[in-house]
């Protein structure tokens, strides 16, 4: 690859900007089985590198591949993380031979004891919280991190609040390559840590996580050799949510769910895990099926979800207030497609107030032994008011998607839980609780 | 099984109290191929059931068994958990099939980063951060859940400051079984929410962990039906640990690595994973050779690092004085086998300051990615003074043991690191950083 510019329609105001990664030639195979970079709105296709947006309709670009045939067998003997699927990655054949998280693979658990409580009789939570750095980030960035390595970036970046600042720094650090953080210079020092563990080059901006955003995007503009992973190799990077949708497949016994319930904060994810399904239908690895796709936000930034109720197309973006930050994007990118796959696969959008958020997460904490974060209350809690509201249907297989871990937002519930009580070290102070059988 | 009895001879003074479960019989196979509770010290047999200290001579018992022959591939179509494993576990052969939180095959990551500054040519991290509950605690809690139901209990225990407390709340709520853990009434808020989100009974007992523990012993011996997963189902708990030393062996390839660094609290995993090795190479899984077992301490609770330098083979019990607290346990229970199998084996027993223990989880989590508790931290940075002392040797195969994930103890690194620089949101504002390429 030569040196290549992309163009971007930015959503937040901003001038377009062409961004850059080194000038060295790109190996051959570099990218798999990845045929172009394609836009979402046009179909145009261009050549695979770092670029975000269409050159002719400013739309989305994603990757398109030509898939070889491949059997259940092959991916079956892959290692047992999301390399296993890498035929259908934009990642090079001897991906496991550079040193990344190895993320994936995470639990499918039968959730009978939360289908009791929320009446759903056949209950799964695929549960991403056991990702290296806990939360379903580190599959997109591997991916990323695959792309940035093949494109000859010199540094690894992102602007982030939370989950994907870990997951970046640890994926630097474990790849030898330079990591450069940008987060809120107001973020809890706990979050702060969690990234600044793996690396040195912590940046704190004095604004809110939308100027943190401008600046990557402005650095990104001018600085050869970075890889922003949500910005100038965000193709390859959101390719990488697709493996949720494989590994959900591949644990139920190469079969679809019938429904599934996704957080929406980008939009991503829920968007690639339909297209992981289709992918699966298409080469035969899954029997083709009807399945419902329902959308999770929170009421204080559920700009899709308001435009799902509205009948509308179009997204009103939002500035957020809520406790679930991991979805907290008011100007959600993917909102329209996520808009689109709910309406047509007979799903739906719903949001939560963040009071039944918290106790998302404790139902999930106290009927499965999973705590989650906010986002994953988020998601339990919609499943709840789709439920009651008679748009997910009860009788069906249905699996929810549990992206993060409870640790990393301990102080949404830390106000709702504790001991039930505080004895003297004796067996008679203990009798007397009545918790003696 | 009938109501059955067990004495123990306590490690910390207090009076040996009989304990048991509830009077139904016990089923066919509920223990798998586990034959017998056989006593380390004088080889007596005693019934499987809720004992955990010798009748003839008060040494602890542990799990014996009638092995049948088992292949490799036997165990590779098994389930990504330790239930791979369940032929060689006291567990039935239905054991899946009871809700349970399913942990273990984590990752083995090759460290080729840490190997270099740490100046060792062959180096593996197995990292059990990655379990339910993001520590190998989940390993044994799981066995001894297992224990628990086949022997009927009403109620599943634990005294713990941490990640047990977390373990078994969590595995208890998914099992539907009714779950007591007790903790010392000053511990830090954020441990508490991290136990009591899964459980509604979290007991806080004003006392420091030896009160704690000696009121589960109490409580044990009262109260009819109680698994104390660490008390009166110790020895089916403990087997949990041999799962650790089965993945190393499996994810090399079944092949035995030539040392292995572990962490030392009571000293029962370091003899499980001796355990498992052992076991691997009579049934014939893997090739009998030579290998050396390590043990890591930190300094302020280092009884058996001492006993280890001194030549003796006596364990004076300490005041534990540490930031690892997951590992401060002054009078381990296991620490002389920790000194047999670390002496015979050409191991050694080493200890580092809190000081290393920061240094360490730094060094982990900058080369590797892997965010660890003081645990893990005492782990590698008692590797590196191992090499340093000319103990380990540097050309051979090495896997250290990260038994516990950084969030946990965040306090410990929290002063430590940072952002590099704080600036305005513009890019001149990066630029002058000296941070862009």
């Amino acid at each position: 690859m030569s040196a290549s510019v992309a163009e971007r329609p930015t959503t937040d105001g901003t001038e377009n900007e062409p961004t850059k990664t080194g000038p060295e030639a790109v190996r051959e195979g570099a990218f798999g089985n990845a045929r172009s970079l394609s836009c979402r709105e046009c179909g145009t296709e261009v050549e695979l590198g770092p670029h975000y947006a269409c050159p002719e309709c400013f739309g989305p670009l994603e990757v398109a591949y030509d898939f070889p045939a491949i059997t259940r067998e092959e991916i079956e003997a892959g290692p047992r993380n999301i390399w296993r699927y890498k035929a259908l990655l934009p990642v090079p054949a001897d991906i496991e031979q550079s040193p990344n998280t190895e993320p994936g693979f995470t639990r499918l658990l039968k959730a009978d004891n939360l289908g009791r409580e929320l009446g759903i009789a056949n209950l799964w939570v695929k549960d991403d919280s056991t990702n290296p750095t806990n939360s379903f980030k580190d599959r997109v960035v591997a991916c990323a991190l695959s792309a940035a390595t093949e494109l000859h970036a010199k540094v690894f970046a992102c602007p982030s609040t939370g989950n994907l600042a870990n997951a970046v720094a640890a994926a630097g650090a474990r790849a030898g390559i330079k990591t450069v953080v940008f987060i809120p210079s107001n973020l809890e020092k706990p979050k702060q840590v969690n990234s600044a563990v793996y690396t040195d080059s912590l940046v704190a901006v004095d604004g809110n996580y939308d100027d943190v955003n401008k600046l990557a995007q402005e650095i990104a503009a001018e600085e050869e050799g970075w890889a922003f992973v949500n910005v100038n190799v965000r193709p390859f990077y959101a390719e990488g949510s697709k493996t949720l949708g494989y590994e959900i497949a591949e644990q139920l016994g190469w079969r679809l769910p019938d429904q599934v319930v996704i957080p929406v904060a980008s939009g991503s994810q829920l968007t690639k895990v339909h297209k992981a399904f289709q992918e699966l239908i298409k080469l035969g690895l899954v029997e083709e099926k009807p399945y419902r796709i329902f959308g999770a936000q929170a009421t204080g930034c559920s700009p899709v979800a308001t435009a799902y109720k509205a009948g509308v197309d179009a997204i009103r973006p939002v500035k957020p207030d809520t406790i679930a930050k991991s979805l907290a994007i008011g100007n959600p990118a993917d909102g329209i497609y996520v808009l689109d796959i709910c309406r047509e696969t007979g799903g739906a959008v719903e949001d939560v107030t963040d009071e039944e958020v918290r106790e998302g997460i404790l139902l999930l904490a106290r009927s499965e032994g999973v705590f989650t974060e906010t986002a994953g209350g988020t998601t339990v809690a919609c499943t709840r008011k789709l439920v009651e509201a008679g748009l997910l249907d009860t009788s069906l297989e249905t699996v929810i998607i549990n992206t993060g871990m409870g640790l990393k937002t301990l102080d949404a519930v830390s106000d709702l839980v504790g001991p039930a009580a505080t004895i003297a070290p004796s067996y008679d102070a203990f009798a007397a609780t009545g918790l003696s059988s």
